[in-house]
């Protein structure tokens, strides 16, 4: 399982494209990409989702059963270059996240990636503080994660276009563009942008060395795949064994549900990996504040370096108090992944309340708002350690948290990535880890552009539930793409359960279009058209 | 602009289902609801939007055209009995919220009102907490708003049904039951279910003279229809001249755009309506802190008892740093419509953050969540003063506000429930307004049911895009129901624009259906559906 992920394991059309576009990398390209202005034209949005639910990947003691999804972004330019972005879902709702990504195409479509790049707080704002849209956040859930998955597109864009062409933690190296790309709104009390200028400036001293140091070291990562809440113990000590084997020295595992078994699992866990290496405990909001600490403190002979989301993510003063109590344990406070945007990270920081900055590449409106955060972070010296696995989110962060080793913080200790070994192969740029470090990507872009047959994964369900509906259970195919042993039926509920919502209106936008094309197309159509009204009020009656 | 809401003004469908309904509340009727198990076997949703842009109501710094808007609700039972709710929206992003609401109908379809309210406690965390959905909030933005819609026409349902047959608000009286319905999760160390249950318990006292005095002198009221930021000062003089001729005393200005402009604006109020008058100000969220606590020391000569929204509406630190800087003014900070739950309200509590709660009945999770936050703004002495206006708002918060005068907090002092004269019309039994208060609604209900042709409203709007296209502007039915005074040009500029999602799904969830209904009930269709898997092929490619 702790293999590192594979870079030559690319396949289908995406390596094709992958192949014909590595050439723009010469010099001579440099120049055709900067002249060109590389307009958006079109906006498609993906469900993808992959039925992890089923082996307990990822389940914790708040989400039993994901089934780890994504909302996936790709923009198609005039140029021909496409940006790919996502925003990482748990399965159910995906398709709410894809209908705010399309309520916010129209301010994305007819604009140039230059015209996005000159302004990008300006674009930022835009997407965030639309007039009447605004409401549905303003800059939280459902339009935020949209918001996410959009703005991570136009920066895989902008990596890829404009005479760069490479990774994209490499496109955020100028302090002045750096703080442009920053919506200071709500948070000029505790970082303006005159200070944000004055740490970028003052990080550019060594960062050679640094990113040297990356390409060849990589950066140090954490593993949370032994210890899910749903594995049992042979699978865990199993997976803690293989992981030691490959270079692991720093583990995470899931709390929160029973504490016997908590410390079970815990001292089970401390005992294979020994006193050097590191263990992390994550609760995911289980707890109110009184439970946190007293069931964090009876886990403190494990010796856990953090307490991961011990409450609610929302709750500062709560996180303030347990990381007051825990404080005399050597227990640290860790969350994030559901912190939902700058503002609520400048009061954790204000307040003491975290002593670890979990960024999540999705939650927050991509990497405009985690460069705030970042930057904060650093003002209060407080380590940046970001959330990983589901779907991309390795693939996203990795070049979030370079970025802040070499061009802000400087600094490695107390700093880790989570990594989870899960859904990689599903990328045309994936993660590579070496001895448990992240290894610079190399690929251009942002690392989230998905398979082609991977984008389709959701689709293919809808095809073995009508299979199976007619009698046929063809499920082979199924087995070969998902590579989890599961059994006919679990397939099909699974697919029944989660997919019928697709499955009703991807035929029913084919219908739509179909229509529409045919009566701005077609003339005589157009003089037919009142047949068509009855069909009209047809819609309305029912 | 000042009358009062029309009682007598109900029309169509629903008038009529209402004078059906009102025997129902004869005794005997009583046992009959109760023995009902009202099984819930559909629930509707329906996108209604009203331009309300066009003419600046509800403008405010931040919203500058805000068209007003519902996901509307409906609640089909065996019984026949209905439950309508909605939330609230500015307009475009509706059908996110919509498509949200679809989200959660599956967890509610099946269930009987007994069945949820006999444990709506853990109903409600169902709601919030399910495993994969609550990656989406939790209990913030989209889905959250959604559940509100969702949840309050459950609790529409459970006032019309079970021998209750009244007004909402005397739905909520008995101390154990109130508890039952709270979530105190992530509260707990500033509310437990025994500190409410003594408080409610506490409050039975004078609960009947304060009902008495409620229904004879009505819950007092101050207005926002007045002062929008989009309004010029002639319009401004003359509705506020109208409103002093209605008996009002108390007004809100929003403020936030420009300092001289709300200089001028504050002071040509403030002399309109003396000095013995109540003023607010609101500025919607507009600034950083520093600049709030500038920007109103500026305003401070027109004595506004508070400031509503100064900054962000997560910035609990910040609004607290604002309140302490303006309390030697005798300035007080006011939020609330923007909180996004009780979490939230817990810590700007908490943390002294505010002196004025503003209690949302679509932001939070409905009257269940509402329940949790007056108790925690009573035992921290805050006085609880809701946002309304908006679709509906005034309609359902009234209910919140009686409750918690009669069984919470026994007190009226600095404390006024928000009031505009937009949109009363379109509900079957509207808010009654005297001499500046609300009177109780008698209806039964959540008074949030709207004519049934308002709830098309949004559908109409299509039609006359429809027509305008087809070269024949038939306006007329526009201008009537809108009552607007708008140009043709206006209105299909307003339809066009924010319709056609709505226009394209509607009809293809018609096809959709039509498809498999045939599919399902029609055997030669099923066996010729291979001529229908080319369709679904084609939906895929597309």
């Amino acid at each position: 399982m702790f293999k590192p992920a594979r870079h030559g394991e690319v396949g289908g059309v995406s390596l094709q494209r992958s192949q014909q576009q590595k050439p723009l990398r010469s010099h001579d390209r440099f120049n055709l990409c900067a002249e060109m202005s590389h307009k958006i034209v079109n906006l498609r949005v993906r469900d993808v989702r992959f039925p992890t639910s089923l082996e307990q990947h990822g389940s914790d003691a708040m989400h039993t059963d994901p089934d780890y999804s994504a909302a996936y972004v790709v923009l198609d330019t005039d140029s021909g270059l496409k940006g790919f972005g996502l925003t990482f879902t748990l399965g159910k709702g995906t398709e709410i996240v894809l209908c705010a990504v399309k309520a916010l195409a129209g301010l994305v479509i007819g604009k140039s990636l230059q015209e996005i790049v000159s302004n990008f707080r300006g674009f930022y704002r835009l997407l965030t503080s639309d007039g009447q849209m605004r409401w549905l956040g303003p800059e939280k859930g459902v339009i935020h994660l949209a918001t996410a998955a959009v703005l991570n597109a136009v920066w895989d864009l902008w990596a890829r276009a404009e005479g760069k062409y490479h990774a994209m933690y490499l496109s955020i190296q100028d302090p002045k563009q750096i703080v442009s790309c920053i919506d200071f709104r709500y948070i000029t009390d505790v970082l303006t942008e005159e200070e944000a200028l004055d740490i970028l400036v003052k990080a550019q001293e060594g960062k050679k060395q640094r990113e040297d140091q990356m390409l060849k070291e990589g950066y140090p990562a954490y593993t949370t795949s032994c210890a899910w809440l749903g594995y049992s113990d042979q699978q865990l000590k199993q997976l803690c064994s293989d992981a030691l084997k490959s270079g692991w020295t720093r583990f995470k595992v899931k709390v929160g549900a029973d504490l016997e078994d908590d410390i079970r699992r815990c001292r089970l866990i401390r005992k294979m990996i020994g006193p050097s290496s590191t263990l992390m405990i994550d609760a995911n909001q289980r707890w109110d504040v009184a439970e946190a600490i007293s069931w964090v403190s009876r886990l403190a002979e494990v010796k856990p370096l953090w307490i991961e989301e011990p409450t609610s993510p929302d709750d500062i003063l709560g996180h303030a108090a347990i990381s007051k109590a825990l404080a005399p344990l050597g227990i640290g406070v860790a969350t994030g992944e559901q912190c939902h945007n700058r503002v609520m990270f400048k009061q954790f920081l204000q307040a003491s309340a975290l002593q670890f900055v979990q960024i999540d590449s999705c939650r927050l409106g991509s990497v405009n708002e985690n460069l705030a955060v970042l930057l904060m972070a650093y003002k209060f010296q407080v380590p940046v350690c970001p959330h990983a696995g589901g779907v991309g989110l390795c693939e996203l962060v990795q070049h979030l948290i370079l970025f802040d080793y070499i061009c802000v913080s400087a600094d490695l200790r107390n700093r880790m990535c989570e990594y989870v070994d899960h859904l990689h192969e599903h990328f045309t740029s994936p993660v590579v880890i070496q001895d448990a470090h992240y290894m610079p990507p190399k690929d251009p872009g942002y690392s989230c552009e998905m398979l082609e047959e991977s984008g389709l994964y959701f689709k293919h369900f809808t095809f073995v539930q009508y299979k199976h509906w007619r009698g046929k259970n063809i499920l082979k195919l199924s087995h070969k793409r998902t590579g989890l042993k599961m059994s006919k039926e679990k397939v099909f509920q699974k697919a029944w359960g989660t997919e019928i919502n697709f499955l009703q209106s991807s035929f029913s936008v084919t219908v739509n279009r179909i229509f529409f094309f045919l009566l701005i197309k077609v003339p005589s159509f157009s003089e037919s058209f009142d047949f068509f009204l009855i069909l009209f009020g047809l819609s309305f009656i029912m």
